[in-house]
């Protein structure tokens, strides 16, 4: 039992990780079949109860990507539904302070690391390991990432990156845009983005974290992993359906002329 | 009450139609923001239960395009069913025969036009319609159209268009070049498909049938409609979105050197 | 192994039916909490998938209503899945001939009686009876019910009520009204419908079969049960909803002037 | 990008808003149909999963009724993920001091004025607003409103009634009654809720603040308009169903003298 | 309006409860004919969303089965919405002290024992109550489980078990003893857990509570029952089914020599 | 692209196949982990829409077991839908004549040796293959078969074995007892079936078909191999659950002297 994505940072790579909006397995598959090392099904800003996010996490197991999931808020309830269902890591959003890591990291660990309820439903079966084995293994296998998002979590980088356990810390570009500046736009013209980008890349290198981010240009993604992050979410199933469908409305209308 | 596409029509336009097999609502509201005139929820090759395909044309009625649907089979029941949800028309597959297209066409009629059970339970409502108004106008706003994808139906194909209050012939171009010349391929490269989508647009234009068909690609599309096809379709939203995903993917480690 | 309505009718009572077009397990249990004898599953014009039917005819024997069903069209396979997930009786639509009323009745009934898959998933259990309890008394128990509702079905009312294992006529009164007269409108001033629904009846008591229909109004209801009518359906849940909800908002409204 | 409803106080009207528990799109679209001015998913006595809801407000959107949501307790996810689907104005329980309602109003306002997360999915889209344009004017168009249900939140009604960025006072009339009085029973007939509701009524009025209630009588929405509520949900679509039905049934055995 | 499982223990008698992680109602209830006395859905560590949890309660119902449910966790909202639905009792996990024991079954229990919102959607039809009934009955019938799971909540135990209101203490055996001696294995081979085994029950007989567990094995069971233990869970819907179907699977090859 | 059950069959080997009637994701996954070489999701006696069908057969896609399906009746667009979702075979049920075997299999089979749709939406993808290879490998690789359930298939049954790319018969013991002897009972105690089951095993064997059967005992299976079947289904996932909780619940109570 070993996180695909691990090996990936150990050989030095980068993840590219497709995000899932639309609560479907059919879609959540065919992203899996588009290259993506891992898919995030997101509970957040996405449309899927649980039980949708558990059959999407089932059907990705059958493609090559890494199935993980981003909870809707701090709360261990649902982190921990996530990782039982075979979610092989689970980002957080809004973590504010080392506090709040700390409570988000203790919900995806076993103990003694965490306080993550014992009921491996079908992980292990996933996963390809005995109960036995997934317990022993999941805390050093599953990725925990928070999020940073907020000047109050770029006050406590240090100390959110400090919380033992963790293993990445994800930008979410657009909150972090909104609180610091108080705009929105495309990403890379923000100053203090950028300024925030390039520390917590640094906190992550010392400290043996990964930086992750999300963005929505393929330029913007090529450049962060410049910058040294490596697990890199571009776009979400949904917008990139979206504008892809329009792209391929507006060039008929354009070539008929009309 | 009056059908959208019948007016671009009218007024001497053609129609973009976006074609619905994810089973999902959100995919398709997204897919009515992109600019489709119509959306097809095709129930033959997508992975729709009729439930799901009614929620489909629901929430496709928020948006722009208009909902039409693919019956998976020439069987009446489930044609009476999506039209009776609201959709502004019918296109079944496989039409052979002039016999099996009046079976076919009288599925999508009320009587004494076709046998079309009364029962329309979201349809009127939804078109903005008293129950008496869809009664009456719904034989001439709705659209109906077999597909033409086989040698017979070629053999047929002026019986076909002759069957009373037919709207349209649609190429199923695949399984077209299937049974035409046992071969897959790209669009536009096997002569007999060629000489048949031409055969079937001069059989419209005679008798004031639409020509429509199913591509993969926007060239074929637009020139498809310089050979006067009035109702295109172009890929599928599980098409579109594995594709885009997969070039995007593609093109972030290119450019990365990876 | 006892089916509540026959024994209603032993009684010499009527059947009072309320009729399910909201795809969802909750409106069917309140329905079930209503009063009504029995409660049939539509799956002609209504919304839901085969699954949720199922589902639907599951919570509905939590419930002092008999769980019925209609079939969206004169096709086998749905009649015996509904049966086998606990139905107490089909309503099959647009019964034209003596030919397709002993089809339908024969998808209704184990051999030798007719050509019933056996598979009793849930019916038995449903109904606490044991396997071969189920398939022993399932012939006798069960309620095939076909509708007469063009003048094709008048002409051979006689035929069609003869097929044997046959229990009740059931009148479509909208189509019969759309096929006879071309018209819609309030029950009970077409006199061709009340024609043929005199006859209806007349041909039920000659056969010992159960006449029923669909009315929209309680005084019809009352009316039909007055000319020998022993089955009643008025109206459906999804109108009994959107018309009372109208009432709440147009009275409170006028209360206040509005 | 405007919010209807507050159009209709602008002018000096009350909104009539219904209430929905059944978790289907088919019963909201239909409610959608029945002249509501608004119509709020109820996540906390209701029955649907996150998933449902979002549907339903996705169906709302097709018809005039405006789509709001209640939150199933004060929990910040749940109402981003409600606002992020499209509703219009969000409705929490149990709102018992001034700080829990800050918590929750800050759940659904951006930055600065609270904490909600970026990521409008939907609504931006669903309004016919920009990104740009739903972040922009979300904080002004959303409506939030705070239950008022227990004797804590009437000692700390001006605390709650005080807090920036609130828009209504929503009195949850059953909940009150029972931590008030200990007793249940019909709308009116208990002093300590009447008393309640005209302070309510005065603060709201103090404060520009919407006051809002739930009742199940036609004749106590009346009331409650003439005493200054401008915002008044009258029974459930559960109810209403179950209700209407009965008294179909009732009706129609009276009248045969069963 | 009486629980049934009060009534099996006031006659001294033991209650074996199923335990159900698929999130479907036909295997719910085909649980319910297999002669348990109760069933707890389990959304903690199932995969149900709310929704379906509902539905499988829904077809409890029908069942002599009495329907339970797990929350995910310790969260108010959850638990009130599932005793809306219709749950005879909730069973919370990780419940560690005497105050997070007391907000537990401050949200199962009404005004003035504890802060459980008023709107008995389903609960009173489905137990055959009036609206008033159920309210004045529920806090005395439904049953309230708090889990202990542990060493904190074995510091807490007389604390917790005193708290007022509480029903009974149900073993969560898994989490107890990896928390207890840090390894997973057969159940009554750990000496700490076999301890705490006996002091609970002590505990509960003291104080009046009935004393409940989770095994996986029959053997554990019976011995569980003689130490007193009155509510036993014994595997989850899934665990025997797949352990069932290897049991066939193996048994044919094992007889076929193969 | 390859057919693993062919492989078995190639090397002499026989399939042990579980039937999938609970419509979960959970319940077809769990029974893909237990051993079977094949699942058959069963349309015709189980609950599932095709949309929960589809799901099943994706996540079937995860586990070491083939995704088979049957159909709930020979009609062809149900056949061509779970194949394009990336059924490996389809089981036919009732199968009565050489004419009815044929229509069957065609709808199986791409052009020319049938007349199946082209839209190999999931399966390609599903199994690896490009959409070339699929529509080239499909004829080959699929399996295709027939229910003997009836006398009539007996009489018919060299002409039905006849059919050109049938690959087995496969025989619905339960149905062709009750329609040889009007019985019930258990297998191998009714001659006339047991003739039959001779019979079958020779004509497949003298055609090379594989021959198939249901059986709900381990024994039977058994003798079944050694009579020649080389497609074993034993029991349902359903009657797995039922039975086993069933056992579990009777061995505690009898253990307990209760």
């Amino acid at each position: 039992m070993r996180n695909p994505l691990r090996e990936v940072w150990a050989s030095g790579g980068y993840v590219l990780n497709g995000w899932l909006h639309i609560p479907s397995t059919w879609s959540a598959e065919l992203m899996g079949y588009a290259g993506w090392h891992s898919l995030t099904v997101d509970m957040q800003h996405g449309l899927q109860s649980i039980e949708t996010a558990i059959q999407m996490i089932q059907v990705i197991s059958a493609t090559s990507a890494v199935p993980l999931a981003r909870v809707p808020w701090n709360e261990p309830s649902v982190a921990m539904r996530l990782l039982d269902a075979g979610a092989w890591g689970i980002i957080c959003p809004m973590v504010n302070t080392a506090q709040e890591c700390a409570a988000f990291v203790g919900a995806c660990r076993y103990p003694p690391s965490g306080y993550r309820s014992l009921g491996p439903t079908r992980c292990g079966l996933a996963m390809g390991a005995t109960y036995a084995e997934y317990v022993q293994r999941a805390n050093d296998e599953l990725i925990v990432a928070a999020m940073i998002e907020t000047p109050q979590a770029l006050e406590n980088l240090e100390a959110i990156a400090s919380v033992p356990s963790l293993d990445m810390l994800f930008v979410g570009t657009g909150d972090l845009r909104l609180t610091l500046s108080g705009t929105t736009g495309r990403d890379g013209d923000d100053p203090q983005v950028e300024a925030a980008l390039d520390r917590i890349a640094q906190v992550c290198a010392a400290r043996g974290l990964i930086a992750g981010l999300f963005t929505s240009s393929i330029a913007y993604a090529v450049q962060a992993v410049r910058r040294g992050y490596r697990f890199i979410t571009i776009q979400t199933d949904g917008s990139i359906l979206r504008e892809s469908a329009q792209q391929i409305v507006r060039d008929t209308h354009k070539q008929l002329g009309a």
